[in-house]
Protein backbone atom coordinates (compact mmCIF):
# COMPACT_ATOMS: atom_id res chain seq x y z
CA UNK A 1 0.00 0.00 0.00
CA UNK A 2 1.58 3.37 -1.01
CA UNK A 3 1.17 6.29 1.12
CA UNK A 4 -0.33 9.13 -1.27
CA UNK A 5 -0.94 12.27 1.61
CA UNK A 6 -0.46 12.44 5.20
CA UNK A 7 -1.58 15.38 7.09
CA UNK A 8 -1.32 15.98 10.87
CA UNK A 9 -4.55 16.39 12.71
CA UNK A 10 -5.61 16.53 16.70
CA UNK A 11 -2.28 15.17 17.23
CA UNK A 12 -2.56 11.91 14.67
CA UNK A 13 -2.20 11.16 11.38
CA UNK A 14 -4.60 11.93 8.70
CA UNK A 15 -3.60 9.45 5.60
CA UNK A 16 -4.85 8.75 2.17
CA UNK A 17 -3.28 5.44 0.83
CA UNK A 18 -4.06 3.45 -2.77
CA UNK A 19 -3.25 -0.33 -3.29
CA UNK A 20 -3.39 -2.48 -6.15
CA UNK A 21 -6.48 -4.77 -4.89
CA UNK A 22 -6.17 -8.62 -5.82
CA UNK A 23 -10.18 -8.92 -5.26
CA UNK A 24 -11.13 -6.09 -7.27
CA UNK A 25 -8.66 -6.30 -9.98
CA UNK A 26 -8.08 -2.72 -10.00
CA UNK A 27 -5.96 0.21 -8.41
CA UNK A 28 -8.72 1.21 -5.16
CA UNK A 29 -7.74 4.34 -2.51
CA UNK A 30 -8.67 4.18 1.03
CA UNK A 31 -8.22 6.38 3.77
CA UNK A 32 -7.00 5.90 8.07
CA UNK A 33 -7.10 8.42 10.23
CA UNK A 34 -4.70 7.23 13.02
CA UNK A 35 -5.09 8.77 16.59
CA UNK A 36 -1.90 9.67 19.07
CA UNK A 37 -1.73 6.74 20.95
CA UNK A 38 -1.11 5.04 17.89
CA UNK A 39 1.57 6.92 16.77
CA UNK A 40 2.70 6.04 19.78
CA UNK A 41 3.00 2.91 19.23
CA UNK A 42 -0.08 1.22 20.61
CA UNK A 43 -2.67 -1.48 18.68
CA UNK A 44 -5.86 0.37 18.75
CA UNK A 45 -8.74 -0.15 18.50
CA UNK A 46 -10.60 0.85 14.66
CA UNK A 47 -13.95 1.48 13.50
CA UNK A 48 -14.65 0.80 9.68
CA UNK A 49 -16.76 3.79 7.85
CA UNK A 50 -18.80 3.11 4.93
CA UNK A 51 -19.79 5.75 2.85
CA UNK A 52 -23.09 6.33 0.87
CA UNK A 53 -23.68 6.99 -2.83
CA UNK A 54 -21.37 8.67 -4.63
CA UNK A 55 -18.83 9.47 -1.98
CA UNK A 56 -14.84 8.45 -2.09
CA UNK A 57 -12.93 7.10 0.71
CA UNK A 58 -12.13 11.25 1.46
CA UNK A 59 -15.90 12.03 1.97
CA UNK A 60 -16.14 11.31 6.00
CA UNK A 61 -12.35 12.19 6.57
CA UNK A 62 -13.30 15.42 5.52
CA UNK A 63 -16.99 16.40 6.72
CA UNK A 64 -17.59 14.00 9.54
CA UNK A 65 -15.66 16.05 11.85
CA UNK A 66 -15.07 12.25 13.46
CA UNK A 67 -11.06 12.94 14.12
CA UNK A 68 -11.49 14.97 17.33
CA UNK A 69 -13.45 12.66 19.11
CA UNK A 70 -11.11 9.44 17.27
CA UNK A 71 -8.33 11.09 18.93
CA UNK A 72 -9.71 12.14 22.23
CA UNK A 73 -10.69 8.29 22.14
CA UNK A 74 -7.69 6.68 21.21
CA UNK A 75 -9.62 4.71 17.57
CA UNK A 76 -8.23 4.33 14.19
CA UNK A 77 -11.07 5.02 11.68
CA UNK A 78 -10.29 3.56 8.16
CA UNK A 79 -12.60 5.07 4.98
CA UNK A 80 -12.79 2.58 2.21
CA UNK A 81 -14.07 4.02 -1.64
CA UNK A 82 -17.50 3.60 -2.42
CA UNK A 83 -16.83 1.06 -5.23
CA UNK A 84 -14.46 0.20 -7.99
CA UNK A 85 -12.98 2.96 -10.21
CA UNK A 86 -11.33 2.72 -13.68
CA UNK A 87 -13.06 -0.87 -14.41
CA UNK A 88 -14.28 0.77 -17.88
CA UNK A 89 -17.42 -1.33 -17.11
CA UNK A 90 -19.78 0.17 -19.99
CA UNK A 91 -22.23 2.49 -18.95
CA UNK A 92 -20.89 2.40 -15.12
CA UNK A 93 -20.82 5.81 -14.44
CA UNK A 94 -24.29 6.50 -16.20
CA UNK A 95 -26.83 6.61 -12.68
CA UNK A 96 -25.43 8.14 -9.50
CA UNK A 97 -26.92 4.96 -7.59
CA UNK A 98 -25.41 2.12 -9.19
CA UNK A 99 -22.29 1.22 -10.79
CA UNK A 100 -19.17 3.54 -10.09
CA UNK A 101 -19.92 4.98 -6.31
CA UNK A 102 -22.47 2.67 -5.91
CA UNK A 103 -21.16 -0.18 -4.90
CA UNK A 104 -23.65 -1.73 -1.99
CA UNK A 105 -20.77 -3.14 -0.42
CA UNK A 106 -21.61 -6.97 -1.80
CA UNK A 107 -20.14 -9.24 -4.48
CA UNK A 108 -21.85 -9.31 -7.79
CA UNK A 109 -22.75 -12.25 -9.23
CA UNK A 110 -24.12 -11.06 -12.48
CA UNK A 111 -22.23 -9.77 -15.45
CA UNK A 112 -20.63 -7.38 -16.32
CA UNK A 113 -20.37 -6.63 -12.49
CA UNK A 114 -18.77 -9.52 -11.30
CA UNK A 115 -15.23 -9.28 -12.57
CA UNK A 116 -14.97 -5.89 -10.70
CA UNK A 117 -17.61 -5.41 -7.69
CA UNK A 118 -16.41 -7.38 -5.08
CA UNK A 119 -16.72 -4.60 -2.39
CA UNK A 120 -17.37 -7.30 0.04
CA UNK A 121 -14.87 -10.06 -0.34
CA UNK A 122 -12.39 -6.65 -1.06
CA UNK A 123 -13.20 -5.71 2.80
CA UNK A 124 -12.93 -8.30 4.84
CA UNK A 125 -10.65 -10.65 2.41
CA UNK A 126 -8.37 -8.23 2.20
CA UNK A 127 -8.79 -4.48 3.36
CA UNK A 128 -9.16 -5.22 6.87
CA UNK A 129 -6.18 -7.86 7.23
CA UNK A 130 -4.16 -5.28 5.03
CA UNK A 131 -4.40 -2.12 7.45
CA UNK A 132 -4.88 -4.62 10.35
CA UNK A 133 -1.41 -6.11 9.19
CA UNK A 134 0.79 -2.93 8.51
CA UNK A 135 -0.71 -0.45 10.78
CA UNK A 136 -1.10 -0.61 14.71
CA UNK A 137 -4.81 -1.63 14.69
CA UNK A 138 -5.96 -4.45 16.92
CA UNK A 139 -7.34 -6.80 14.73
CA UNK A 140 -9.72 -8.17 16.90
CA UNK A 141 -11.33 -4.86 18.10
CA UNK A 142 -13.13 -3.87 14.79
CA UNK A 143 -16.42 -1.83 14.89
CA UNK A 144 -17.91 -1.22 11.85
CA UNK A 145 -20.51 1.72 10.96
CA UNK A 146 -22.04 3.95 7.96
CA UNK A 147 -23.96 6.00 6.33
CA UNK A 148 -27.19 5.29 3.85
CA UNK A 149 -25.80 2.95 1.26
CA UNK A 150 -22.82 2.70 3.83
CA UNK A 151 -25.39 1.93 7.02
CA UNK A 152 -27.04 -0.93 5.05
CA UNK A 153 -23.39 -1.69 4.23
CA UNK A 154 -22.05 -1.75 8.01
CA UNK A 155 -25.46 -3.43 8.76
CA UNK A 156 -25.36 -6.17 6.70
CA UNK A 157 -21.63 -6.88 6.75
CA UNK A 158 -21.68 -7.15 10.47
CA UNK A 159 -24.69 -9.45 10.03
CA UNK A 160 -22.94 -11.84 7.94
CA UNK A 161 -19.74 -12.31 9.41
CA UNK A 162 -20.38 -12.78 12.93
CA UNK A 163 -17.53 -12.76 15.38
CA UNK A 164 -15.27 -9.85 13.09
CA UNK A 165 -16.91 -6.84 14.11
CA UNK A 166 -17.80 -6.07 17.64
CA UNK A 167 -19.33 -2.89 17.66
CA UNK A 168 -22.38 -1.33 14.89
CA UNK A 169 -24.51 1.19 14.43
CA UNK A 170 -25.28 3.50 11.29
CA UNK A 171 -26.43 6.75 10.02
CA UNK A 172 -29.48 6.73 7.89
CA UNK A 173 -29.13 3.23 6.88
CA UNK A 174 -30.59 1.94 3.71
CA UNK A 175 -32.70 -0.31 6.36
CA UNK A 176 -34.59 -3.07 4.33
CA UNK A 177 -33.37 -2.47 0.61
CA UNK A 178 -35.64 -5.49 -1.09
CA UNK A 179 -38.28 -3.22 -0.36
CA UNK A 180 -36.99 0.35 -1.68
CA UNK A 181 -35.93 1.42 -5.63
CA UNK A 182 -32.45 2.19 -4.27
CA UNK A 183 -32.16 -1.52 -3.30
CA UNK A 184 -34.37 -3.12 -6.12
CA UNK A 185 -31.94 -1.65 -8.59
CA UNK A 186 -28.52 -2.57 -6.85
CA UNK A 187 -29.81 -5.88 -6.52
CA UNK A 188 -31.13 -6.54 -10.12
CA UNK A 189 -28.58 -5.18 -11.55
CA UNK A 190 -25.60 -6.78 -9.04
CA UNK A 191 -27.12 -9.84 -8.71
CA UNK A 192 -30.16 -10.95 -10.84
CA UNK A 193 -33.73 -10.55 -11.16
CA UNK A 194 -33.91 -14.07 -8.67
CA UNK A 195 -35.26 -12.29 -5.87
CA UNK A 196 -34.12 -15.42 -4.01
CA UNK A 197 -30.42 -14.14 -3.88
CA UNK A 198 -31.17 -10.81 -2.25
CA UNK A 199 -32.60 -11.57 1.16
CA UNK A 200 -29.09 -12.23 1.85
CA UNK A 201 -27.87 -8.80 1.25
CA UNK A 202 -31.29 -6.87 3.30
CA UNK A 203 -30.14 -5.87 6.96
CA UNK A 204 -33.79 -6.17 7.46
CA UNK A 205 -33.98 -9.40 6.80
CA UNK A 206 -30.79 -10.64 7.61
CA UNK A 207 -31.69 -9.59 10.96
CA UNK A 208 -35.21 -11.57 11.48
CA UNK A 209 -33.82 -14.51 10.65
CA UNK A 210 -31.29 -14.16 13.72
CA UNK A 211 -31.54 -16.89 16.82
CA UNK A 212 -30.24 -14.82 19.50
CA UNK A 213 -29.57 -11.00 19.81
CA UNK A 214 -26.24 -10.94 17.35
CA UNK A 215 -25.16 -7.63 19.34
CA UNK A 216 -26.22 -7.70 22.97
CA UNK A 217 -24.48 -5.11 23.24
CA UNK A 218 -26.78 -2.77 21.06
CA UNK A 219 -27.39 -1.31 17.53
CA UNK A 220 -27.34 2.79 17.61
CA UNK A 221 -29.11 4.42 14.64
CA UNK A 222 -29.43 7.89 13.91
CA UNK A 223 -32.52 8.79 11.65
CA UNK A 224 -32.86 12.83 10.33
CA UNK A 225 -37.05 13.07 10.69
CA UNK A 226 -36.23 15.64 7.71
CA UNK A 227 -34.69 13.16 5.25
CA UNK A 228 -36.45 13.15 2.06
CA UNK A 229 -35.16 9.66 1.55
CA UNK A 230 -36.78 8.73 4.49
CA UNK A 231 -39.90 10.16 3.35
CA UNK A 232 -39.37 8.86 -0.53
CA UNK A 233 -39.41 5.37 1.89
CA UNK A 234 -35.84 4.35 0.62
CA UNK A 235 -34.39 3.91 4.26
CA UNK A 236 -37.31 1.86 5.69
CA UNK A 237 -35.59 2.09 9.53
CA UNK A 238 -39.35 0.83 10.69
CA UNK A 239 -38.33 -2.32 9.03
CA UNK A 240 -34.91 -2.65 10.62
CA UNK A 241 -36.80 -1.91 14.60
CA UNK A 242 -39.24 -4.72 13.74
CA UNK A 243 -37.14 -7.24 13.08
CA UNK A 244 -34.75 -6.12 15.66
CA UNK A 245 -38.21 -6.12 18.19
CA UNK A 246 -38.47 -9.97 16.95
CA UNK A 247 -35.53 -11.09 17.88
CA UNK A 248 -34.89 -9.13 21.08
CA UNK A 249 -31.87 -7.54 19.49
CA UNK A 250 -31.30 -3.76 21.47
CA UNK A 251 -31.75 -0.71 18.84
CA UNK A 252 -31.27 2.84 19.49
CA UNK A 253 -33.11 4.17 16.67
CA UNK A 254 -33.02 7.77 17.15
CA UNK A 255 -35.55 9.76 15.28
CA UNK A 256 -34.14 13.38 15.23
CA UNK A 257 -36.58 16.05 14.15
CA UNK A 258 -35.37 18.36 11.59
CA UNK A 259 -31.98 16.94 10.52
CA UNK A 260 -31.80 15.70 6.86
CA UNK A 261 -29.60 13.13 4.84
CA UNK A 262 -26.19 14.55 5.22
CA UNK A 263 -23.26 15.15 7.17
CA UNK A 264 -24.13 18.40 8.99
CA UNK A 265 -26.58 15.62 10.29
CA UNK A 266 -23.64 13.10 10.72
CA UNK A 267 -21.41 15.92 12.10
CA UNK A 268 -24.21 16.66 15.09
CA UNK A 269 -24.03 12.59 15.85
CA UNK A 270 -20.50 11.57 15.22
CA UNK A 271 -19.69 11.84 18.88
CA UNK A 272 -22.18 10.06 20.16
CA UNK A 273 -21.28 7.39 17.18
CA UNK A 274 -17.94 7.05 18.44
CA UNK A 275 -18.15 6.55 21.98
CA UNK A 276 -21.01 3.79 21.11
CA UNK A 277 -18.10 2.09 19.36
CA UNK A 278 -15.52 2.50 21.67
CA UNK A 279 -17.50 2.02 24.76
CA UNK A 280 -17.75 -1.86 23.15
CA UNK A 281 -14.18 -1.98 21.88
CA UNK A 282 -12.43 -1.23 24.77
CA UNK A 283 -15.10 -4.01 26.90
CA UNK B 1 -30.85 37.66 0.13
CA UNK B 2 -32.55 34.33 -1.17
CA UNK B 3 -31.98 31.05 1.01
CA UNK B 4 -30.71 28.35 -1.10
CA UNK B 5 -30.17 25.76 1.25
CA UNK B 6 -30.22 24.45 4.96
CA UNK B 7 -29.59 22.52 7.31
CA UNK B 8 -30.10 21.52 11.21
CA UNK B 9 -26.37 21.08 12.52
CA UNK B 10 -25.65 20.69 16.27
CA UNK B 11 -28.88 22.26 17.17
CA UNK B 12 -28.61 25.32 15.16
CA UNK B 13 -29.47 26.41 11.35
CA UNK B 14 -26.27 25.76 8.44
CA UNK B 15 -27.46 28.26 5.85
CA UNK B 16 -26.51 28.93 1.73
CA UNK B 17 -27.75 32.37 0.52
CA UNK B 18 -27.57 34.53 -2.86
CA UNK B 19 -28.08 38.02 -3.25
CA UNK B 20 -27.31 40.35 -5.98
CA UNK B 21 -24.50 42.34 -4.68
CA UNK B 22 -24.75 46.42 -5.40
CA UNK B 23 -20.79 46.62 -4.60
CA UNK B 24 -19.96 43.89 -7.06
CA UNK B 25 -22.24 44.00 -9.49
CA UNK B 26 -23.27 40.07 -9.53
CA UNK B 27 -24.91 37.67 -7.59
CA UNK B 28 -23.00 36.55 -4.65
CA UNK B 29 -22.85 33.51 -2.23
CA UNK B 30 -22.55 33.49 1.46
CA UNK B 31 -23.10 31.02 4.32
CA UNK B 32 -24.04 31.37 8.10
CA UNK B 33 -24.34 28.98 10.65
CA UNK B 34 -26.60 30.40 13.19
CA UNK B 35 -26.22 28.55 16.43
CA UNK B 36 -29.41 27.61 18.79
CA UNK B 37 -29.75 30.46 20.92
CA UNK B 38 -30.11 32.85 17.58
CA UNK B 39 -33.43 30.39 16.62
CA UNK B 40 -34.35 30.98 19.90
CA UNK B 41 -34.43 34.54 19.11
CA UNK B 42 -31.07 36.08 20.72
CA UNK B 43 -29.07 38.31 19.22
CA UNK B 44 -25.60 36.67 18.77
CA UNK B 45 -22.32 37.86 18.50
CA UNK B 46 -20.79 36.64 15.17
CA UNK B 47 -17.44 35.79 13.44
CA UNK B 48 -16.75 36.45 9.96
CA UNK B 49 -14.47 34.13 8.40
CA UNK B 50 -12.31 34.95 5.16
CA UNK B 51 -11.11 31.76 3.38
CA UNK B 52 -8.22 30.81 0.82
CA UNK B 53 -6.98 30.92 -2.66
CA UNK B 54 -9.55 28.33 -4.82
CA UNK B 55 -12.05 28.27 -1.61
CA UNK B 56 -15.49 29.40 -1.46
CA UNK B 57 -18.62 30.23 0.53
CA UNK B 58 -18.93 26.45 1.40
CA UNK B 59 -15.56 25.24 2.19
CA UNK B 60 -15.51 26.54 5.55
CA UNK B 61 -18.55 25.46 7.01
CA UNK B 62 -17.94 21.84 5.63
CA UNK B 63 -14.30 21.25 6.62
CA UNK B 64 -13.23 23.29 9.64
CA UNK B 65 -15.33 21.83 12.28
CA UNK B 66 -16.98 24.90 13.38
CA UNK B 67 -20.08 24.36 13.83
CA UNK B 68 -20.16 22.15 17.34
CA UNK B 69 -18.11 24.82 18.97
CA UNK B 70 -20.13 27.43 17.44
CA UNK B 71 -23.16 26.30 18.93
CA UNK B 72 -21.63 25.38 22.27
CA UNK B 73 -20.68 29.03 22.40
CA UNK B 74 -23.73 30.72 20.83
CA UNK B 75 -21.91 32.53 18.02
CA UNK B 76 -22.69 32.77 14.49
CA UNK B 77 -20.26 32.09 11.49
CA UNK B 78 -20.20 34.34 8.64
CA UNK B 79 -18.51 33.06 5.10
CA UNK B 80 -18.48 34.96 1.85
CA UNK B 81 -17.34 33.77 -1.51
CA UNK B 82 -13.87 34.50 -2.03
CA UNK B 83 -13.96 36.80 -5.48
CA UNK B 84 -16.81 37.56 -7.88
CA UNK B 85 -18.04 34.79 -10.04
CA UNK B 86 -19.30 35.04 -13.75
CA UNK B 87 -18.08 38.36 -14.48
CA UNK B 88 -16.02 37.20 -17.68
CA UNK B 89 -13.23 39.16 -17.30
CA UNK B 90 -10.57 38.04 -20.00
CA UNK B 91 -8.10 35.84 -18.22
CA UNK B 92 -10.16 35.70 -14.88
CA UNK B 93 -9.77 32.04 -14.09
CA UNK B 94 -6.34 31.01 -15.83
CA UNK B 95 -4.32 31.14 -12.18
CA UNK B 96 -5.48 29.41 -9.18
CA UNK B 97 -4.12 32.31 -7.31
CA UNK B 98 -5.30 35.57 -9.12
CA UNK B 99 -8.64 36.34 -10.15
CA UNK B 100 -11.94 33.72 -9.57
CA UNK B 101 -11.41 32.54 -6.17
CA UNK B 102 -8.38 34.99 -5.23
CA UNK B 103 -10.17 38.63 -4.46
CA UNK B 104 -7.54 39.45 -1.53
CA UNK B 105 -10.10 41.22 -0.13
CA UNK B 106 -9.79 44.60 -1.07
CA UNK B 107 -10.83 47.07 -4.09
CA UNK B 108 -9.32 46.69 -7.31
CA UNK B 109 -8.23 50.06 -8.48
CA UNK B 110 -6.85 48.67 -11.68
CA UNK B 111 -8.78 47.52 -15.08
CA UNK B 112 -10.24 45.04 -16.00
CA UNK B 113 -10.32 44.40 -12.48
CA UNK B 114 -11.85 47.51 -10.62
CA UNK B 115 -15.54 47.20 -11.62
CA UNK B 116 -16.51 43.73 -10.00
CA UNK B 117 -13.51 43.15 -7.64
CA UNK B 118 -14.63 45.11 -4.71
CA UNK B 119 -14.57 42.66 -1.94
CA UNK B 120 -13.35 44.79 0.63
CA UNK B 121 -16.55 47.59 -0.48
CA UNK B 122 -18.71 44.34 -0.73
CA UNK B 123 -17.67 43.25 2.64
CA UNK B 124 -17.64 45.90 4.88
CA UNK B 125 -20.42 48.09 3.35
CA UNK B 126 -23.15 45.73 1.76
CA UNK B 127 -22.59 42.28 3.35
CA UNK B 128 -22.38 42.62 7.23
CA UNK B 129 -25.19 45.46 7.32
CA UNK B 130 -27.05 43.14 5.02
CA UNK B 131 -26.60 40.01 7.69
CA UNK B 132 -27.36 42.33 10.40
CA UNK B 133 -30.08 43.71 9.47
CA UNK B 134 -32.17 40.37 8.30
CA UNK B 135 -30.44 37.99 10.74
CA UNK B 136 -30.33 37.89 14.92
CA UNK B 137 -26.49 39.01 14.99
CA UNK B 138 -25.47 41.30 17.24
CA UNK B 139 -23.65 44.81 14.91
CA UNK B 140 -21.28 45.76 17.58
CA UNK B 141 -20.27 41.90 18.86
CA UNK B 142 -18.42 41.11 15.07
CA UNK B 143 -14.80 39.54 14.72
CA UNK B 144 -13.24 38.34 11.81
CA UNK B 145 -10.80 35.08 11.06
CA UNK B 146 -9.37 33.82 8.04
CA UNK B 147 -6.74 31.46 6.39
CA UNK B 148 -4.21 32.06 4.58
CA UNK B 149 -5.84 34.75 1.88
CA UNK B 150 -8.59 35.29 4.56
CA UNK B 151 -5.86 35.40 7.01
CA UNK B 152 -4.76 38.42 4.99
CA UNK B 153 -7.58 39.35 4.71
CA UNK B 154 -8.88 39.31 8.35
CA UNK B 155 -5.98 41.47 9.73
CA UNK B 156 -6.05 44.01 7.34
CA UNK B 157 -9.81 44.61 7.35
CA UNK B 158 -9.67 44.58 11.06
CA UNK B 159 -6.55 47.11 10.59
CA UNK B 160 -7.57 49.78 7.44
CA UNK B 161 -11.90 49.36 9.72
CA UNK B 162 -11.01 50.43 13.51
CA UNK B 163 -13.96 49.91 15.92
CA UNK B 164 -15.96 47.64 13.52
CA UNK B 165 -14.37 44.14 14.92
CA UNK B 166 -13.89 43.71 18.27
CA UNK B 167 -12.06 40.49 17.58
CA UNK B 168 -9.29 39.10 15.09
CA UNK B 169 -7.48 35.77 14.70
CA UNK B 170 -5.82 34.03 11.87
CA UNK B 171 -4.62 30.79 10.46
CA UNK B 172 -1.53 30.49 8.65
CA UNK B 173 -2.30 34.32 7.14
CA UNK B 174 -0.29 35.64 4.28
CA UNK B 175 0.78 37.95 6.55
CA UNK B 176 3.42 40.18 4.57
CA UNK B 177 1.88 40.32 0.72
CA UNK B 178 4.50 43.08 -0.45
CA UNK B 179 7.24 41.11 0.34
CA UNK B 180 5.93 37.56 -1.36
CA UNK B 181 5.23 35.89 -4.75
CA UNK B 182 1.51 35.61 -4.01
CA UNK B 183 0.83 39.74 -2.55
CA UNK B 184 3.08 40.61 -5.30
CA UNK B 185 1.09 39.14 -7.84
CA UNK B 186 -2.11 40.17 -6.57
CA UNK B 187 -1.57 43.59 -5.79
CA UNK B 188 0.38 44.18 -8.89
CA UNK B 189 -2.94 43.15 -10.96
CA UNK B 190 -5.47 44.86 -8.61
CA UNK B 191 -3.56 47.89 -7.70
CA UNK B 192 -0.76 48.81 -10.40
CA UNK B 193 2.83 48.41 -10.36
CA UNK B 194 2.95 51.48 -8.34
CA UNK B 195 4.25 49.84 -5.14
CA UNK B 196 2.87 52.90 -3.14
CA UNK B 197 -0.81 51.73 -3.05
CA UNK B 198 0.22 48.56 -2.00
CA UNK B 199 1.43 48.76 1.74
CA UNK B 200 -2.65 50.09 2.48
CA UNK B 201 -3.15 46.58 2.17
CA UNK B 202 -0.31 44.44 4.17
CA UNK B 203 -0.84 43.46 7.61
CA UNK B 204 2.53 43.54 8.42
CA UNK B 205 2.87 47.37 6.78
CA UNK B 206 -0.30 48.31 8.74
CA UNK B 207 0.47 47.01 11.91
CA UNK B 208 3.81 49.13 11.97
CA UNK B 209 2.29 52.02 11.30
CA UNK B 210 -0.16 51.63 14.70
CA UNK B 211 0.44 54.37 17.34
CA UNK B 212 -1.33 52.15 20.10
CA UNK B 213 -1.89 48.25 20.26
CA UNK B 214 -5.39 48.20 17.90
CA UNK B 215 -6.29 44.92 19.78
CA UNK B 216 -5.11 44.92 23.12
CA UNK B 217 -7.10 41.78 23.24
CA UNK B 218 -4.24 39.96 21.91
CA UNK B 219 -4.29 38.45 18.19
CA UNK B 220 -4.21 34.77 17.80
CA UNK B 221 -2.44 33.16 14.88
CA UNK B 222 -2.34 29.56 14.19
CA UNK B 223 0.96 28.62 11.72
CA UNK B 224 1.94 24.93 10.59
CA UNK B 225 5.65 23.87 10.93
CA UNK B 226 5.17 22.10 7.87
CA UNK B 227 3.39 24.07 5.74
CA UNK B 228 4.71 23.84 2.20
CA UNK B 229 3.90 28.16 1.74
CA UNK B 230 5.62 28.55 5.21
CA UNK B 231 8.92 27.35 3.61
CA UNK B 232 7.89 28.98 0.34
CA UNK B 233 8.05 32.87 2.16
CA UNK B 234 4.53 33.00 1.19
CA UNK B 235 3.20 33.48 4.53
CA UNK B 236 6.25 35.25 6.67
CA UNK B 237 4.83 35.45 10.07
CA UNK B 238 7.91 36.21 11.41
CA UNK B 239 7.39 39.73 9.78
CA UNK B 240 3.92 39.96 11.09
CA UNK B 241 5.33 39.05 14.67
CA UNK B 242 8.12 42.00 14.58
CA UNK B 243 5.60 44.50 13.79
CA UNK B 244 3.33 43.46 16.48
CA UNK B 245 6.23 43.83 18.89
CA UNK B 246 7.43 47.57 17.91
CA UNK B 247 4.04 48.93 18.70
CA UNK B 248 2.94 46.44 21.75
CA UNK B 249 0.49 44.47 19.73
CA UNK B 250 -0.33 41.11 22.00
CA UNK B 251 0.29 38.14 19.70
CA UNK B 252 0.08 35.02 20.23
CA UNK B 253 2.38 33.10 17.27
CA UNK B 254 1.67 29.66 17.81
CA UNK B 255 3.70 27.30 15.50
CA UNK B 256 2.50 24.01 16.01
CA UNK B 257 4.62 21.30 14.53
CA UNK B 258 3.94 18.99 11.81
CA UNK B 259 0.72 20.99 10.90
CA UNK B 260 0.53 21.89 6.95
CA UNK B 261 -1.55 24.41 5.43
CA UNK B 262 -4.79 22.45 5.05
CA UNK B 263 -7.91 22.13 6.58
CA UNK B 264 -6.90 19.13 8.77
CA UNK B 265 -4.86 21.96 10.54
CA UNK B 266 -7.64 24.45 11.10
CA UNK B 267 -9.93 21.79 12.44
CA UNK B 268 -7.07 20.80 14.99
CA UNK B 269 -7.35 24.75 16.27
CA UNK B 270 -10.89 25.89 15.63
CA UNK B 271 -11.71 25.66 19.08
CA UNK B 272 -9.18 27.76 20.42
CA UNK B 273 -10.15 30.34 17.98
CA UNK B 274 -13.42 30.39 18.30
CA UNK B 275 -13.12 30.43 22.23
CA UNK B 276 -10.84 33.54 21.11
CA UNK B 277 -13.28 35.00 19.58
CA UNK B 278 -16.11 34.44 22.11
CA UNK B 279 -14.07 35.57 25.28
CA UNK B 280 -13.54 38.91 23.39
CA UNK B 281 -17.07 39.35 22.25
CA UNK B 282 -19.14 38.92 25.20
CA UNK B 283 -16.70 40.93 27.34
Amino acid sequence: MELKNAHACFGGAQRFYEHSSREIGLPMKFSVYLPPQALMGEKVPAVLYLAGLTCTEETFMTKANAQRVAAALGIALIAPDTSPRGAHVPGEADAWDFGVGAGFYLDATREPWARHWRMESYLLGELLPLVCDKLPIAADRIGIFGHSMGGHGALTLALRHPGVFRSLSAFAPIANPVNCPWGRKAFTGYLGEDTSAWAAHDATLLMGEQKNAPYPGGILVDQGMADKFLMEKQLLPEALEAACAKVGQPLNLRMQPGYDHGYYFIQTFIEDHLKHHAAQLSA
